[in-house]
């Protein structure tokens, strides 16, 4: 289990979500309260949007709290639209290729949660990438492969969609190789100007994701925790929910996988 | 506060003790359960005595649970006598410098604990090093700076009595500046014949130490906390405590401060 | 391009040859003589048998002459079997699932060269992988590639085979992707009894390779470039060679890509 | 010897610098052509000055050349006032402690060349240091020394004037340990309003210093070597000068050691 914080508005220094505030995300690196283990030593990643069309990506494989870099990147950046992530490894080596935010173009993406059985269906799932998007590979963990199969699914044109088809080639994969599916999935993704996030899991146990309005300027933020302990605003987000995040305001939609595809033989 | 392990006998592999059982050092990194912190994160280091008369060393910043060479290492490398630590940083970066053990010549050593108010006498007692010592200084750490206090005070030829010393030596630089000495000392040397370790604080609060036989050839092993969690024959090693493991058993003497000795006009 | 070094012999410490000659492995680290760039910085790795049958494995991602585990490693460790790698990275990214050597079970296997346009089929030979190859995939480089195509063409039986038709594979894929094959291949491997390697390119530039008997003892060393600049008894391997070393001496024989099998149908 | 550049002028993404141009401060790293040796490896450090008066700062031990972090940051950052250094360690470990620049308050200082005979005057210097200015050591190199020097003699208010007391003062401990003055001194220095550089040496070798304007927006940098290998209108700093650039411009002046000042009994 890992856990994240995303963040869109008035553009706000990084520190204030991610090192500052006493249940920071950096605090919860340390000691997290919600999740099965309260640290979240293995990594870290940060992905940021500020003056170009695709994020900056800063992730290392010290944990958070001892990086005097990741401290000071924080207090100096300002940024309108970011993903922040600590890692607690279930699988897959402690590398910076396995750190999270996970980038391609505009896009970002990071997850808590994992697909069980992964070993045993990893292959399969690679194996049905298209050749472009197989290219992008660069780790082993089943976070960066479900971004991979997004992205296949037309993450572009339908963030929710494709979420929720990968979902389905998730699930169905576990099937077709005779387990049932076990995939948990609390995620965020964005591409540079929407904040989306999901969460789901095919079984009761959907990893925790909350929001709150953050600060008077109107900005709302994402997280797996909320970042003060006691008070604060913090809504929790139902399991099934694919959460929409724009200088507008917020909607909160079901979220269902949705049955895979087939090419049809005409 | 820092959890250790230390071992002297019949060679073993390192990973017998540090990585392999139940509640090993590598264990402990991750869930301490006599330390304030369960975590222990902060980096790692093993010294460890082979062929040579002075120790390898082998030391990095990760936390020792995500770190595959540490892994390889203690499944390859056999020794008779070795010391190994995990962090959690009580001041001081997280840096290679910054870990324990340290070495100089034959000596090695490791510490958990912490000299309280060190900011505030740490250059005075810095300042009392004669040159040679002072050179070997490479770090910002109150252990390394204590380790040095030991060379100075006669190491080689009387550990317990340079230990003494260079305790008495913080209590005075304390009193001297003002302040209540706070010193909590649980740590282990070692010159590659004989291992000694002491257990002590100037409050009730000396962190803990075990020891037990290791083994059925005679080895012994010292630790912050019993390598199993239950079973085993753990003795604790009382307060105010100097042991010395030699290949001939095991001796346990009272420990207290020697009184600076002052350079006497006449 | 790379440099490495392979020993098999007497034991001697790690560090005679790989730190302290004048022109030692850590030293071409720095200033290599013979490669198309003078600096291999990008990481190094170590895989040394000793007391078990699979090998040690240390690697990291810092350059070899800057690490001071790696000086203290090589003077503490005693081996009769052990290859060692700095790397010049010639694409995939500098992390230590990168690094050679790569192992598996008690295989090791370390490359100075490269696939000449591995970006257009490595998913080709990925892909012809049998599951359990393909699963011990950790990294993207064209070298940990090449050994699992070795695992899969019988390694363990038949080592100059495998490479052999390993690298006819590799010829193979190139001429259906429709280029001319450009494969380079310096390459040492071991199963902890020999020690093998092969020189060999499919144009006129076969990374370099010499050998020598290394001390009184009998031992030999395999080596991208001499030990020492100027004296010395070392002997270039010649192109298109495949090497084995046992304790009872050295064979060079020819080395040429095996045709590929084809399954037949009748 | 190392690499380093600086600039300031409107706002532009530090990669225009530090890693786009053909002969870019990175390409510097991996082969620079007026050094002593052209790989600056042991790490590297970048300070900018954004929305704080304090400066940010990223720095680590691997090579600039193998970092997609330092590739990442300098595309997204966007600054008006920044300094960058790659480092080729002359002593001292590589440790990010040891990795300019160096930062205090506003302040941040990088340096190429070396004091010559520091660890015979190491321990004069620091004594000098007063005790707040002291505290701030974390590593162990010549260059922060050299830095501590300056903040204690009264960097705020005449940078100037520091930086020539405190080449003094390591001339004058020099002489007092019995041997000729070796210092080579190529610096420099802000405190986010202005850019100041050193060009000094107590021989005949002053490392190299640089300067251009920069783009058609009236900024300008200082670099050990031009951006640009032919064309661009690079003007060589002329040894013993004292750079110093403000938004309305640039003065050249000499620079010459100042006599140390003595505590006059009366």
């Amino acid at each position: 289990m890992c856990r994240w914080a995303a963040y869109l508005g008035e553009a706000v220094f990084l520190e204030d979500i991610v090192t500052a505030p006493c249940h920071s995300l950096i605090a919860q690196s340390h000691c997290a309260q919600e999740a099965k283990s309260p640290t979240n030593g293995d990594g870290f990643d940060l992905a940021w949007y500020c003056d170009r069309p695709e994020p900056g990506l800063y992730r290392d494989i010290l944990p958070a709290w001892s990086d005097p870099n990741l401290k000071s990147l924080c207090r100096q950046i300002r940024s309108s639209l970011f993903l922040a992530h600590v890692r607690a490894s279930t699988g897959g080596a402690t590398s910076r290729m396995n750190c999270h935010p996970f980038t391609a173009g505009r896009w970002s993406f990071m997850h808590n949660g994992q697909i069980g059985g992964f070993e045993k269906i990893r292959r399969a799932l690679e194996n049905a990438l298209s050749d472009d998007v197989f290219d992008r590979r660069e780790g082993t963990t089943d976070s960066e492969l479900f971004f991979l199969l997004m992205i296949d699914e037309g993450l572009a044109g339908d963030p929710q969609g494709a979420v929720s088809r990968a979902t389905a080639r998730v699930i169905d994969a576990s099937r077709r190789a005779g387990f049932e599916p076990a995939l948990r999935l609390t995620a965020a993704l964005s591409d540079g100007e929407s904040l989306h996030a999901v969460r789901y899991a095919t079984d009761a146990h959907a990893p925790t994701l909350y929001t709150s309005v953050f600060r008077n300027g109107g900005g709302r933020c994402l997280m797996s925790e909320p970042l003060d302990r006691d008070g604060g605003d913090w809504q929790p987000i139902p399991p099934s929910s694919f959460v929409t995040i724009t200088r507008d305001g917020m909607t909160i939609r079901p979220f269902a996988p949705e049955p895979v595809r087939l090419a049809l033989a005409v």
